[in-house]
C-alpha cells in the first residue's frame, strides 16, 4: 500500500455513509525502540536485535514505550458505535455536535441483522432465520419517522439540541479521534473480541490494516500475544 | 440536612424518572487541608487557618489536594445527557447495557421546550412562542413508534443490541459514576454554565447541593473563583 | 484484624522510619458487585453469587466496576522508591517539598545489600558475598556528608531548593496517595513481581495486607489470575 | 528557522550536559482549526477566521482541538527537575533506569546559586550576597564524594539499583517524553511561571521557543489569556 492510500477513507459499514480514515500519524517501529533503549543507555542496534526487542516489550507487557505512537482518526460511525467507542477514556475526541448543526443527518441501516443468542444474554449470530426484509424495512420506516418529528420540532422553533432528542441511536455521527499506540492496541483488543458489538469490530479490523501499513513489526507481536494469527 | 436525606436520590428533571443519588464518599474539607499540608511538613491548625487554606489552593489553582476527596454517584438521565456527561474521561463509569436487557426502558419527555436562538448557534431558551403541548406530544408519539418498532425487532428474535438502534436519544440509562473532587469541580463549571444544555445543568446543580452538605468550605471557594455566588 | 488496626501505619522496611498507612477508604467487595450490576439491570444476590460475579469479572478483564473503589494512603519511603511510584499516573499524590521545608530530613540505609547478578542487567539478590557492614558504613557516611553539604549550604543563606540537590536518593519522602482499585491491583502486579526492586515489593506486600482486611474476595480474585496464592 | 534546526537540541541549563530535543510531531495550527470545525459540521475557511477561531478556542477554555497536536521530547536533565515534570501525569515518559546501567554518570552544577527569601518559604532570588564559588564548591565536591562512593559499592558487587541510592538529585538523567499541545500549555503556564523553580523555567522557555516555529498562532493566543506577551 502507498502513502497516498494510506490515509484514503475506509467505507468500513459498507453503506457508503460510514467511514474511517487516517490523519496523519507520528513514529513507526523504530521509534518504539528508540524510546524503549533510552532505559538502558543504548543507541540503534540492527534490525534483527530491534525485532527482538519489540517482542520482548509486548510480551512481557512493557508497554510505556509504545506510547510515543500516536495516531489521529476522521470516523463517521453510528451513535450507538460512538458511545461504545468514547467509553475509552485514553483517546482525545472532537465530535460534530447536533446542538451546532442539522446539515448532513443520516442512518446507518444494517444489511443482515443478528439474532439473539438465548443462552447468552450478550451474544448474537447472524441467522437463516431472521427476515432481513422485513427488519430493514422496519428500522428504515422508524427512522423516517423520526427524522420526520425533528424536522417538526424545528419547524416550530424548537432548539436543534432539544428536537435531536427524537433521533435514534443508528443515526450517523462523525469525529477526530487521537491515541497512542500502546492505548490503541488497548482498544483493539477489547473491540475485535467476538463479545464486542458486530460494528464496532469492523472498526477495529479496518484500524488493524492501517497498522499493518505503519507499525507491522508492532502489529506482529500483538497478534503473536492475543492469538490473532 | 441529615446523613440520611444526604444519600436520598435527587429527582432532578421533575418527571419521576430521572435521579441523581450520592451513593458514599471518601474524605471531607479537613482532608484537603491535611494532604496540602504535607507539602510544608505541617499537621493540623486551627479551623480559621484551614478555611484560608482552602481559599488559597483554590484561587492560586493548587488543585492536586482536591483529588483526594472521592464521590460515588448512582444517575438515571436521558441518553443526550449521558453522553455528554462521558466526555469527561477522569471519571469511572458503569452504565446499563442495553446488548444485555430490555427492562424498564424509559423515556424523557421535556415538560418545556426550548427555542433556538437564532444569532447564537448553540444558544437556547424558553419562549412563549413555543407550543410545548404540541411539542410534547410530537416527541411522545415519535418515542411510542419507536419502542414499538424495537418491539417488533426483538419479537422477530432479533438480538438486542440490534433492535435498540431504531430507541431514541431520549431514553433514559442508569450508571454509577465515582470522580475525586477536583474533576468534579471542573464538571460543574463547564455544565453549570449558561453555554450548556438545560438539562445536564439541573444534574450539575443537583450535584452542588450534595456539596454543599459535604465539602462547604471548599464548595465556598470555587463559588468565590468562578462567579457563582 | 479490628478496623482500629487498619489504619495503623505500618512500617515496612523495618527501621522506625518507613511507614504506609490506610488513612480512609470508600467502598467494598459489595460495591464492586452492585456497580457491576447495573450493566444487566440487576440488584443485589446471593453471597455466593457475588463471589463468582466478581471472580469472573476479574479472570474475563472486566475492570470497569473496580474503580468506584478508592484507597487513600499516608506513606514515608525512599526518594528511589517515590520516583518508581510516581511513575503510576493513574495515583492522586500530595507529596512534602524539600523547597518547604528542611524539617525531619532522614535517609535509609539498608540492613542487608543485594549483589549485581551478572547475567541480568537489572537482577540482583541478596548473597553472603557481600559484606554488609562496610557497605551501610559507606552509605550512612557517605549520607552523612551529605547533610553536611547540605547544612553549609543552607547556612550561607542558599535556597533550600537550591540546596537539597546535594541529598542523596535514599533520603525519606512523604506523600498522601489516593487510587481506585483497578488500578491498585495494576500497581501491586507490577510492583510485587521479581522484576521489581526488593525495597518497592516491601510496599506492594504491605498494600496486599490491607486488601486481605478491605476486600477479601477481589484480593482473592486477583491472586488466583496471577498466580499470587 | 530551517526544518533541520527544529530538531537541533538545545542546551538548556548552558552546561553541555543539559538538553531538549524536538524529535517529531504531529499536526499544526491547522490541525486544531480541523478538528474545531468537525464539531460544527464544517470544512476549510480562510486563515483570519482559522486565526480567530484559534483565539476563541484558547479564550473560552475549549481546550480539546488542543489534543490531537502531539509533540515528542528527548531531554536530559537533573533529576530534581525530572521529579517535578513527571508530576504531569498527561505525558508518556521513558527514562533511563540506573538500575541497568552505570554509564555516562553527570552531575549539573549550578552556575549560580539563589538566595532563600525568607518572608516565602517557596521563593528564592538570585543575589549578590551569595559566594557562588563557595557554594559552586561545595557542590562539586560532594559530588564527587558520592560519585566516589557508588563505585566503591559497585567494585563490592552491589547491584547498580543499591549502589544508586547515594547518588545525590543533581545526578543528570535522560528521557523521552511525549504529550499533546494541550497538555503542554498546562505545563508551560505553571513551569514558566515566576514560582516554579529557576531550572525547570528554562526548559520551559525553551519548549516555547520550538512552540514559535511549530504552531505560532495557538501559542500567541496562548500568551495573550496567560499574560506572557
Amino acid at each position: 500500500m502507498e502513502s497516498s492510500n494510506l490515509t484514503e477513507p475506509i467505507d468500513v459499514l459498507e453503506d457508503g455513509k460510514s467511514f474511517l480514515r487516517l490523519v496523519e500519524y507520528i513514529g513507526d517501529d523504530f521509534g518504539i525502540v528508540q524510546s524503549a533503549r533510552v532505559s538502558f543507555g543504548q543507541g540503534r542496534k540492527t534490525e534483527e536485535e530491534d525485532f527482538k526487542l519489540i517482542r520482548y516489550l509486548m510480551l512481557h507487557n512493557h508497554m510505556s514505550p509504545f506510547e510515543h505512537i500516536v495516531f489521529k482518526f476522521h470516523v463517521a460511525c453510528p451513535l450507538f458505535v460512538r458511545s461504545q467507542w468514547f467509553r475509552h477514556r485514553t483517546w482525545s475526541y472532537n465530535e460534530i455536535s447536533r446542538r451546532y448543526t442539522s446539515k448532513n443527518i443520516q442512518f446507518y441501516i444494517p444489511e443482515r441483522f443478528r439474532k439473539q443468542d438465548l443462552s447468552n444474554r450478550q451474544g448474537s449470530v447472524f441467522s437463516d432465520e431472521i427476515n432481513n426484509d422485513i427488519a430493514r424495512n422496519t428500522v428504515k420506516k422508524q427512522t423516517e419517522l423520526a427524522l420526520n418529528a425533528y424536522n417538526i420540532l424545528i419547524e416550530m422553533g424548537i432548539a436543534r439540541e432539544h428536537a435531536r432528542i427524537v433521533l435514534p441511536q443508528n443515526m450517523y455521527t462523525e469525529f477526530y479521534a487521537t491515541v497512542n499506540l500502546r492505548n490503541l492496541f488497548h482498544f483493539i483488543k477489547l473491540r475485535i473480541s467476538p463479545e464486542a458489538q458486530w460494528e464496532i469490530r469492523q472498526y477495529a479490523k479496518a484500524i488493524l490494516e492501517i497498522l499493518e501499513e505503519t507499525v507491522p513489526i508492532s502489529l506482529d507481536a500483538f497478534k503473536e500475544k492475543h492469538d490473532l494469527k
